[in-house]
């Protein structure tokens, strides 16, 4: 299953917030044995983000997730950019009204808003593409929203990471866990003592040799020794089944290093 | 001047690396006056990286930087990828031969690499798409990569953080800086007492009584209050001039929602 991230907001592209939302999607869907295939980040704006989705859509991956512009400000405009891109009206949502207002009354209720009135500011996110349907939200206003397009389940998520989290745990999690069989096992090695160059030739080797596995090495600064970090991962049904391969890998090259004398070390 | 940045790496995409590079790339780019557009991360996989680059250079950016894929192992294959994207034969070039092979010679004599062979593992370093010219990178192997396509600036840089940072400060901070007269301008107020959906309509009116200005709100969860910062950002060739335009939509904000007691403070 291979799912795309679109990452919504113009305080990501000039560096002012770190984009730690995909990062943390990615390792969530990750676990859940979905291969993030694309992150994509775009401004806050309308063609800008309707670009995005119908390109995203046409390479067809099975999941689409947004994170963004789903607040009340000019600015959020997610759910128009979808309505544009794919030609779907935007229409008050029941039961997202019922969410929508909801809030507004309990922050009315502590004083921080002043009036419950429902402006357009509001209503606004509430209105959503037509055939969607909202996520609730437990810790902010604006409610998430699914859509199933063209094969794809699409997830429209807020910008606020606690939002964007809870909405994901309660509401996407186990929904997607249920469907998906496949499950990520990694290991770590630390390794001194060894060039990357060198390295390379037996990586490729042990690679070749356990299909299914991946090796990725990282080489590290360190005060004139060369620290390698050698990641080992694969997705298979069987937690068991994937540490016995990606142990067969960590034993075949780890024979090979260490007669250079290589210092190697598992790590978390 | 738009620019766009491609991150290639897994690391990236299952969430075990957070995506500092992009940011860092952001927030220099911008202060250099640059308009970043668009970051796209891929997969250490050549056609993902390949049609990435061909989708890239369609949209006009006027500068391109892409991080990762520069070393020494096989799924390094940045350089294979804009060969294959843009045709252009990899060819050794001389310049960056003589740059790997310092290099290795210097980690042979730290007794970090036991021989100075340049393997094919070595040479691809130096191999380079036809066209382009090698960046110094004074801390690591790989050089990074200078090419002219399309009247687009493409900067080629490893995904070492120490490495990219240093090869971008020291080869292409300077050349872009001597191009660009746009400098960034930005101030920020945290304001308490108000929320996003009331503060929204006041936001749009500043925004277009004064054009060139962008003012962006990031609603923070408090205890029971609403924290909402405020960020005002602009670009102009005069830093005076941005910072008066600021002031005067800051002016005209505080003004109106000073009455309805909420609390502003200017913030860095």
């Amino acid at each position: 299953m291979i799912a795309e991230i679109i990452s919504i907001g113009n305080e990501l592209l000039i560096g002012k917030v770190l984009n730690t939302n995909a990062q943390w999607l990615c390792r969530r869907l990750t676990s859940l044995g979905i291969n993030v295939k694309r992150i994509t980040v775009v401004p806050d704006d309308l063609n800008e983000i309707s670009n995005c989705l119908n390109e995203t859509i046409l390479r067809k991956p099975n999941y689409i997730f947004t994170t963004g512009g789903l607040g009340p400000t000019f600015d959020d405009m997610t759910l128009k950019a979808f309505s544009n891109a794919f030609n779907l009206e935007l229409i008050l949502n029941e039961e997202a009204l019922k969410m929508v207002s909801l809030k507004i009354e309990e922050l009315a209720k502590k004083g921080i808003i002043k009036h419950k009135e429902l402006t357009p500011y509001r209503l606004k996110m509430a209105s959503l593409p037509k055939g969607s349907k909202p996520l609730p939200n437990p810790v902010g206003t604006a409610p998430g929203v699914y859509l199933f397009l063209n094969n794809c389940e699409i997830y429209i998520l807020p910008g606020v990471p606690d939002e964007m989290k809870v909405i994901f745990e309660e509401s996407i999690f186990p929904r997607i866990k249920e469907k998906s069989k496949l499950k990520f096992i990694e290991k770590s090695l630390r390794l001194i003592g060894i060039a990357e160059s060198d390295l390379s030739p037996i990586i490729e080797q042990a690679m070749k040799n356990n299909p299914g596995i991946y090796i990725k090495s990282h080489p590290k600064h360190g005060e004139g020794t060369s620290l390698i970090e050698l990641h080992f991962s694969t997705m298979k049904e069987e937690i068991n089944e994937g540490e016995k391969i990606i142990d067969k890998a960590i034993e075949e090259i780890s024979s090979q290093i260490i007669k250079k004398g290589v210092s190697i070390e598992e790590i978390s």
